[in-house]
């Protein structure tokens, strides 16, 4: 029931919170380079934030392939990770302004972390309906990348008050880590005959 | 005639409800825990308006689905519901920003009566084009849930001025009413043959 | 060739479009009901603004349902009507915020006429290409309401500076005159075989 | 795989670029015709930002017609295009409250010069997913209108500081240039037997 509707939904939800991040990068005053320079950290933070929804739109749209029916735990549970994903636009521009300082840094991380949590949630509620045999409990599996990136925000939090930078660069390289794409369901499609 | 694009219209603009409400969390300037504080109350009032922005769109979800004729009538009662919810980016910034004041609790009252009439008035539009013994007419039945929530926000808007927490309160109240899913219409659905 | 698509960003930027005039009710200082007088303004006239652009969605439903094939001319005749419509939040934030003076009043006038000439060049350039013995060329026939908007909005124009209040109540009437649904494509239409 | 999904999140997010777009207008104080002096670069600038998105936005959609198979690389390639495009609201407004000065003026060309690089990349990897005798393949042949735009854009960056207007005519005649329509994919597709 109406599966094709939570996408597009979801679809205009991280169309919308990828694009408005953008309006973080305040126009400045003056016609300098080094007036741009102000807006340097907020951008290569926007470049980073692109990335991580870009990210999770990519693997939303390979986990919804798997889904049969919605229900009402699944809408709830893909609105909750809506909910910590639309606080990008937020976290990114107070990282940004704040030229990567502590405790923005640790927030950000703080988001990062409750939507791999709300992430997760949502697939476990979609296994819970298709049945731990189903093509996504196969294609999941244990989620050692699920894992390690939890850890990675959590290391990441940890670091933000001590090694500022170490946080950072934990951070882009959880997101590098995913951006190989996941090919574990297209993997486990392929292996099964098409029902569509 | 055109159910699609209705969908299609009505979930781009609760997308651009529910995410740009976001932007009245305006990025503090300072990097300490201290400044963030100043942005809590417009946070804790942000979650409880994109509760009610995902139940909206939830229930309006089932309600279009039982709609097989788009009229008129349907267009503008439809139009005439998302004007009022575009008003909670502005209702939830200036409660948000208050501390939760008198005023901004009564107005943001007004607008969820405005909103649960308009609801409403959808409803028994769409039951009038597709006749009393529709699907719909039997799932709402007398419609109990949704009265009690006109009388929680009319007693919201009466205690703003008095027992301002009472008030906000009732708002949390009524939203957690709706979060336990509405399965009448499901389960009406589920004891007809499909037509889809 | 790609009809869907065209529907389906011109409903994401009038979605947008509506929405985003909401950001122009500037949350105001302070608690009291005397605050939000500064906004009423704003405010009346984002209704105007609502209906005007509703009114649009609902007519550019009915008229891109009557086309068979989308070419170059129909895109850029769409994207040109979507331009000034998207002026909309601007100038409808232009006139609200300067409380309905002379100046702001007759650029409103102006977006609203060009956005009608916009509309009549898209309805034409669909014409053109479906023929002129096609359904929509029926529908539309000499098209008086479509003159009769031109000519109040035109007027409006006049009348901003010298009896601002009546070009301001021309805006209204044409507006109200517009919601009275447009039947004559459903009529025409209910009278051809169905080919869909 | 889910063509249609990544369709629908590239016309939000264009959509949503187009239209917020329109916020870098700020609403002026005072209204009188010469308050409206100030915004008139912002505006001029606006007109053509809106054009090149209009001109991507149709381009994207010839060439996502000519995809059978999404993957990774498409989604990829896709992504790195927006977000070239998302900048477009920050030098648009950047170029137009500076009056074109030279920076600006040279930094929009960055973007414009990024923007068709992304597109090309994305082309090309949709040619390596389809083959080299696929109709896109044979439809782009040697890209001359994309290589000139290239040329155009290094020389609006190299002009910017000497002859800032050059620059800025330079961007104006490669967006005419666009607005010939692209007839190469449709017209090498009518050749074909349609498969659809």
């Amino acid at each position: 029931m109406g599966k094709s509707r939570l996408e597009a939904f979801s679809d205009g939800v991280l169309a919308i919170i990828i694009t408005i991040m953008v309006l973080e990068l305040r126009v400045p005053h003056g016609d300098s380079l080094a007036t741009l320079h102000g807006v340097l950290p907020v951008f290569l933070n926007y470049i980073l934030s692109f990335l991580y929804i870009g990210i999770y739109w990519n693997n939303h749209h390979h986990l919804l392939h798997t889904v049969h029916r919605v229900n009402g735990g699944i809408l709830w549970a893909n609105l909750h990770l809506l909910f910590w994903l639309s606080l990008f636009p937020f976290v990114t521009g107070w990282m940004g302004e704040n030229h990567f300082a502590a405790m923005p840094t640790a927030l950000y991380g703080c988001v990062l972390f409750m939507a791999a949590i709300a992430y997760s949630t949502l697939q476990w509620t979609i296994i819970a309906t298709e049945g731990k045999t189903s093509l996504l409990a196969r294609a999941v599996g244990k989620d050692i990348k699920g894992g390690l990136s939890l850890l990675g925000y959590a290391g990441g939090i940890a670091l933000a008050f001590r090694l500022t930078w170490a946080a950072q660069a934990l951070y882009v390289v959880v997101a590098l880590m995913w951006l190989v794409p996941d090919r574990r369901i297209e993997r486990t499609m392929s292996k099964e005959p098409q029902s569509k």
